[in-house]
């Protein structure tokens, strides 16, 4: 049952700790089959050296279990209410990567500081609000999507795919597992870039609105003249 | 002469160097039979890629030696006060990890920052007091045992598995020698992301009482639904 | 077609991965043949470890295009005004490598502070001043070499064999593609050492001009006296 | 001639790219033959990937080559006035590693901020005056060895077995060529520690003597209870 999508999102999971961003069990990817309206996620807890596709599980929008003898991730709500809230994304990454999650424990957004950041994020990835204590003891884990897709507000999710949860760490996405994963590696080395440049220049605003957009659609759109196909970014 | 024990010991010890905590034979880890009172612990100064199973020692909760050719870890005493203080633990870690053992030296404790240090610690990582010269210059390696002791106060060992000794560095414990082992490589992330996001954010006091106990108690105790047991953490 | 020039290059793209300053296919390479005004250089968004000597694209010093089936690298136009403008270089190397990124974000020069740098690099390695609109509107690629020669000025490129571009990251060179990289990793080293040596002692000016020399030329120059031959840097 | 000597410093120099001290030719170990007055030392400027225990140079201590064909380090005679200077010493490195060459920038002195310190070093590490320009233009090699001999001054050289050149980095020795590679190793790790440190806490001022004392002696000296011997520091 979606044997091609439960082995993509393991070869993602995997290439999430090939990356650096996981520690133990620590961090989770999912796909979705828009057609089926079927997502395939990590299960909950699993040491990443023994997963195997068959792990993978599979549920509906809802949360309800269609394939898998294993629980799914315990974030498994927030993937959900992502993929039903940004229609164009088809991967989702959560990782607990240090400084993603540094300047999300810092509740910061991170600016755009450079073309890295430019390259993969049109403009500073958002932070959340705080939850408030009433959304914790509620339903925590679907409260930490609903203030992500509050973050993001207006922003088309394909052009920020990312945002960080406040205390917590960050979501990243993409148009499939991979590509998620891909962002969430970017992501990481931008959060880390940014740390110290603030501490060099505390005061810098980060660069202009023209080299952000320069950068951001020599990757992504129709315009796109990056890699060897003229409409998508890097192959 | 409880072979099993041993082994785990040699193991955790082991992993303690494959999670990047150990720069020569700085670090120690022991388990302990508690129905026997026999404590298995690193030799002193070995290298690991050398150390054996018969090379870990075996004393009594006094320090006698019961088992091995060897000298056992010159940090012993302390090992053995932690094992008489807190009655659940079965092992315990000792290492210069850097990050926790920054914090130590700038006599700071922890502050729970974020969702990571809430998987793992339920509140501050707490910093023992500087100890007196007297101290030092008396029965020093108990001593150590001493103020840890009393830096964990009246939490609950298993719920605040680390504590970092002022001007020395980090000793954690858990369930047995491997929990230990889990909970310091936790713990170098944690100290590593806090030294950062105190830099981006001196003025953060950290996540709020309810996003602590939210994610404590995901991963712990009988209502966790973190892994895919129902009662402990990740497996 | 210059097949070994292509080989160089390839191999001098290798080692920059190597050298630790790529993720994913960030970066790229060229090398020049005077003789024959063709410049090799790393075609666009290729993964690094399919790249085979035969995508390696040639092109004039137009950027006309004269051996291979790839599109050049994006940043192409930079390389070649780099070229034209420093007759005595023989590579360029682009990089978004971590710390030198982050003091071009900070649009600093890196003071020299130490003999590290000044083994390399013969006074602060400059940043180039922050880009127009209308130069990012307009040939921003070719624009980029524009402000880097202009922060050359009137160093020899030779004793400078790197700039930082505001807001975007470094471009080195060197006598060939290989020497070019050289120099880059050695960039990035001095860049790591030059944020944590402003943290800890923020004031500081650098070394003097007689240590700068001593170490240049040391290295450097017809008096060289390091490595196995006399006249020219570290074999 | 002297081949178990030479052979010794090959691998003490390969232990010094192991440990992660080294980018590229940067660095040098020599070991010294007291009773025949000789110092092996490692070539200008060679690969360490292509050394061999025959390219391991051999000279008195004047300077005068005696066995091989390569040309010495451009650093020799550092070492020699270090080996005419500290009788006791049978080693010595000189290393560009990165965090102890951050404090040897900023022209600090390293705290002695903790216990992993004073496992090693009897004090905080001194660092040189900044040399003259005379002297940096005279015999600028052989000065550098007088600016550390000046920094050591009345202290032990085995209870302090390093010292930073200001605007340079760390020269380190011990009781043969391993020993003064295995305190460099040391010493990069305790200098990026006292860099976070200092970060975490600018007023420290760092252990009490009583516990630099209690640390040192327990791995030095003849009353040292570190290790599986009763007389020497970790085996």
């Amino acid at each position: 049952m979606l044997k091609a999508l439960r082995e993509q999102v393991l070869e993602a999971n995997l290439d999430l700790v090939k990356g650096g961003l996981v520690l133990y069990t620590f961090g989770n990817v999912s796909g979705i089959d828009r057609d089926q309206g079927l997502v395939a996620i990590k299960p909950s807890g699993v040491p990443y050296d023994r997963m195997k596709a068959d792990d993978i599980v599979l549920t509906d929008l809802d949360g309800k279990k269609v394939y898998g003898d294993m629980r799914p991730s315990s974030d498994l709500a927030t993937h959900l209410l992502l993929y039903k809230s940004f229609s164009g994304i088809g991967g989702v990454v959560h990782s607990h990567s240090e400084y993603a999650t540094i300047w999300a424990q810092a509740a910061r957004a991170i600016p755009a500081l450079g073309t890295t950041h430019a390259d993969y994020f049109h403009g500073p990835v958002p932070v959340t609000r705080v939850l408030t204590d009433a959304e914790i003891e509620g339903d925590y884990v679907l409260n930490t999507g609903v203030v992500i897709v509050e973050a993001i507000g207006d922003k088309d999710p394909m052009s920020m795919p990312a945002a960080l949860v406040a205390g917590h760490g960050p979501f990243c996405w993409g148009r499939d597992a991979a590509d998620a994963v891909h962002n969430a590696v970017v992501l990481e080395s931008v959060a880390r870039m940014a740390v110290h440049t603030v501490a060099l220049r505390p005061e810098t605003r980060g660069i202009s609105q023209s080299l952000l957009d320069q950068h951001y659609f020599r990757k992504h759109g129709a315009k796109a003249t990056y890699g060897q196909a003229s409409s998508d970014k890097a192959l």
